[in-house]
């Protein structure tokens, strides 16, 4: 099996499931008991916060777990809107962003929020500038996703947060979950007010994720109840989820110096192979984009069939991303890049993990060069 | 160890564990993938939601996985506020209920909504007469518990459920965390339009839960995204923590059966003993509560000294609910049932399992009573 969908979730560590049984059954307590077995999980829980805080390079008390990243992307964008709203009602976002972001916006708006969605350019980058003439005297929020989750585009986080540093009451979110523990980004030195992260996109579990929360700025909850999370994220902990998120985190983040280049390596081999076959074209800009984000379109074959294809021969891929794999509309970044729909119905997404090898990528390279050639003459 | 802080949290079943490994690992892939390894992860979760509707009496097309019951609740109570709105702005609940209710509805006042907390008797028990009382015109949801987490009291769940057939523009939700698997309840008997449960409280895994919405029933997403769970509950779904949840509630329900007369047995030989201790009130009433809850002050003790004491005999109880336990504010459903401060402040829960044994009655009713007595002569 070579699995190339990476960007819709990915398989969890051996030893992140381990944590996982381990702190299941050896430490159930309920962190908010008072007795010694709660005592346990709780601790278990400040440390995972530490790890966590430590390796994202921020404080402790400026992470807040959460379900996963559509939970952190609703929290840091509706608990703005609603914490802020005496200070004004409009937000400002991309074309490219995870639904989470757009219909999170979206929902928003019914509520009488305002909203402008800023274009990205050819290669599905959003522009400073652009973010910034679109602010406004009401403007509470700027979210802006790291890495795009269909084409691996790099935005840039640094050059906006630095912008928005001349507005200080504009609160900045970053999308960082497919960028998390890969492609790192300093927090602070970006200027990010609040940042999602999500474990199962770096070999943690489904139903983790975290969602960074500057120190003294304040948001509604979303889930609101027993105080957990500082009474930003109420509801009994996921202990042995969180520890696992934690190790997920570090190990991944381990990985990154000898795996990046690696990635980088099988990504070129993929480029190089599929640039050669008429008919392709890489959509994921050369330059700055993630190592293991590879989008690509088959002219005149619809996404679906390749990927099904490309599974006979036991190789994974996607079409966009996950969520909207099954809703058969168009892959929306590629749209927003400018595509005509009939290369955005056609797109393909590689994306990788560590654990890819460059055999991996020669074998499929090969696989999809004979499938185009065999599907071409099904069709003819 | 003997472990009677059910209601807090209970341990998952081994087999529960081991689900959560399986498809975890053997089946990782994001259900919402085209391919087959997203396929199979769907089918797993199609299966679980056949089974959790079936345990429940109710359609698959009813239940919708969430991160747990705090998260079941907030979007019961949002949700319907938010779709209904343009119908009313009243909300009518207790004054007993888990914070995650109290709170979810005391951020909707923030937002315009009016609310009538019903009090409740001195068992802690509701009368369906006084919620009827309440309704107003723009009633549009009334929210009820079925168990109380920290006295056990069952609430008359049908009665309100039957009058309430008279009021079909007003929704009926019901908080059925601390009844799932053990205490049974007819959704459709009962005239249940949204009920809540947790799978952590029934030996299945933290961050995981459902909330049943009645067929018919639109509500507004918490968490928007993805469109997964019908649009109602979007984010890559914890499958492994959702085919847990079910196999940990037809375990409980398996259990029941038999497992429901041994508690019942046990919380009569604690009731027995305790009641002989001079100095001892129990509050759980004797009709009408959950064979599982039994609640208790110990005159002149503050129940945090009490909890750590047990503890030292490696005996696990707790104050009030977990997540209200740290804040040292006196035990909310006794204050609610008329008690004096000083009553509710020695307030001791004992909440039991399917795997507590009669000897572990015997015994602790003896500790508790040793340590009555120890304390006694320290603090004389």
């Amino acid at each position: 099996m070579i699995y190339f969908d990476n960007s819709a979730t990915t398989k969890p560590y051996e030893e992140v499931v381990d944590s996982f049984v381990k702190v299941s059954t050896e430490y159930f307590g309920n962190p908010s008991s008072l007795h010694n077995i709660g005592g346990k999980a709780e601790q278990l829980l400040t440390q995972a916060r530490s790890q966590v805080a430590r390796l994202l390079n921020v404080k402790d008390s400026e992470i807040y777990f959460t379900s996963g990243g559509t939970e952190s992307n609703n929290l840091a964008i509706k608990g703005t809107a609603l914490m802020y709203r005496g200070r004004g009602r409009h937000i400002i976002s991309t074309t490219i962003e995870h639904p989470s972001v757009t219909e999170a916006i979206n929902q928003l708006e019914q509520l009488g929020f305002e909203v402008t969605f800023v274009p990205v350019d050819s290669d599905g980058r959003v522009d400073a500038k652009e973010i910034e003439k679109a602010i406004r005297h009401d403007t509470i929020l700027v979210s802006v996703m790291h890495i795009n989750n269909e084409v691996g585009t790099i935005q840039p986080i640094k050059e906006i947060g630095t912008m928005l540093k001349e507005y200080p009451k504009i609160l900045f979110h970053v999308d960082h979950v497919q960028g998390a523990g890969k492609v790192p980004i300093n927090f602070y030195d970006c200027g990010i007010d609040l940042c999602t992260i999500s474990g199962h996109k770096f070999h943690g579990l489904k139903g983790t994720g975290a969602l960074f929360i500057r120190d003294g700025i304040r948001i509604s909850p979303l889930l609101s109840g027993g105080n957990q999370e500082l009474n930003t994220r109420s509801g009994t902990e996921n202990v042995a989820g969180i520890v696992a998120m934690a190790k997920a985190l570090r190990l991944t983040i381990q990985k990154r110096e000898t795996g990046i280049h690696q990635m980088e390596v099988i990504k070129d081999i993929l480029r190089d192979e599929l640039e050669k076959i008429d008919g392709v074209k890489v959509h994921t800009p050369k330059e700055g984009s993630a190592p293991y984000i590879l989008n690509f379109s088959v002219r005149g074959f619809r996404a679906e069939v390749f990927v099904h294809a490309l599974e006979e021969q036991d190789i994974y891929v996607s079409t966009t991303s996950a969520c909207s794999s099954k809703k058969k509309s168009p892959s929306k970044t590629l749209i927003a890049m400018g595509l005509p729909e009939e290369e955005a119905n056609s797109a393909i997404r590689i994306s990788l993990s560590f654990e890819n090898t460059m055999e991996e990528a020669v074998y499929a390279a090969d696989k999809i060069k004979q499938t185009i050639k065999q599907l071409g003459e099904v069709m003819n």
